[in-house]
């Protein structure tokens, strides 16, 4: 039983990672300030889908991080850049709302992941939540920065950095009332996936706070 | 005495995570370009309050950085950037005059502290001195690159990176020449927050190397 | 013989980031969106010259980055800005030629160099091919990003990030095939140097990957 929870979040994990290099590619692909060649196809894939995992490890700082240690990752992400590459044109409607879900149980899985990591560490909850939500949304924000501009979770839009937060605050919430690890990362997962799904579903918004000025 | 310099040195450590925190909110609620939402508050926030910081912890790599293991850094930041979005609209003039002063002092403080935990590892002074500057000012930088735009300190404008490097500088001078850490930190805040808030006051400004081309 | 040889390659690290310095400082000076004063033109050289070395050492996380500890680098690096500001408008021409050519072959070296530390920090080949590149292409990377743009190596133009990897990726090949690390080293910076000098001389270019929609 245990076994088979773990290959799940394993699972999730791997299609998290190539779903972001995935998304991250097409992103250069469609880019219409800058002209973005192969390299900057296979960067903005590697930052979607690594970054967040990398600043976690660099945050904890103990050893290289796992996307340059399980090689794994690395072949994922290029992958990932080569469908994006390819399949641009064909990135459309169903696939892309196929994406979507996959990126929402990521997000959920990458929050939980990166909080359950900074707990291992000895960290407490408060910097755990932080960095659980640093490590779902890292990457996407990377990305955002390579590209010129803000991150877009930054901006008013469907909630997506709060889904992580909630994730992984349900994660900390359930390990404090004494369930298992395994339970409270399903939990975990679960909440974020599910705020995130339910955000794009019904278009639930953050609203821009506005200057008084 | 010491433990009464040590606590003053705390406060203005503190003081300054706190309004780090409040400008960079300001900052996002008061963009023009992006429409932030309480996610690009709390971001732009932290990233001030807490960049520097961590910049220097993770370049240093003695464990994580410090704002994940003191969690006081973190609730302060947290306040600030609540601070920022509810109380926008009335920090001007006076308000925004104080935060000038304790931004300074900060940026005093910031640079020695940097510049005391790179001579703790064996860093050399250069080094060291470098540091120190990164302590102080890469909280506004990441800040900076967050918002998709260059640092603001890189531009021609009043002394603010200079203050930060002479504060470390004169640290490093009165310690070679034999003070106590406590005298040499006192000089080198009160050098670093004089030299800016003389900038300030009679508007000393670098000015943009033009390119003779 | 092999003291000889590390003599050079020493040389060329060197050059390479003094060189990069030049250049970083130079695109301060130039730069027609922002105008840089000395904390700029100073920041970009630092961050083009040593920003490649700096997050190599951050990834493999084996202490504090040879940058901060090894002072001959920040003398380099602060030398090659204050050229830059000193002699921007007569570094046309044969200089920018010759500093194109210092640049390639830095490129190949800092590659190989990249792909090495990794190889020694028990990293497999993929993750060590990419960790060169990092190090090859992450100074003029965190340049352009602290400029608020995406990184120009990421767009269509003639072959930069592809010929560090191929220099990698030759180093890779002829370690495999056990040549001393002297021999592979060479052969590596050679073949990066080569493809770049090439690229330069018969403008050969990336083409930028166009959408289909």
């Amino acid at each position: 039983m245990i076994s088979h929870i773990d290959s799940l979040f394993q699972l999730v994990d791997f299609l998290g990672v190539f779903v972001g290099a995935i998304s991250g590619g097409l992103m250069a692909v469609r880019d219409t300030r800058y002209k973005y060649d192969v390299v900057g196809v296979v960067g903005l894939a590697f930052a979607t889908a690594l970054g967040g995992g990398i600043a976690r490890d660099i945050i904890l700082q103990k050893g290289p991080p796992l996307a340059f240690v399980d090689v794994r990752y690395l072949v994922l992400a290029l992958s990932g850049a080569f469908v994006a590459m390819i399949f641009a044109g064909r990135m459309r409607g169903r696939a892309e709302r196929v994406m979507v879900l996959i990126d929402a149980a990521a997000l959920g899985l990458f929050a939980v992941a990166g909080t359950t990591r900074a707990l291992n560490a000895g960290l407490r909850p408060l910097p755990a939540l932080l960095l659980g939500g640093v490590t779902a949304v890292g990457g996407g924000c990377l990305r955002d920065v390579l590209s010129g501009r803000t991150p877009r979770i930054f901006e008013g839009g469907q909630l997506y950095a709060i889904a992580a937060v909630l994730g992984s605050a349900a994660f900390l919430l359930s390990d404090r009332l004494g369930d298992t690890r395994e339970v409270s990362t399903i939990i975990g997962t679960l909440c974020g996936f599910g705020v995130r799904s339910l955000a794009v579903m019904y278009d639930w918004q953050t609203r821009p706070v506005r200057s008084q000025d």
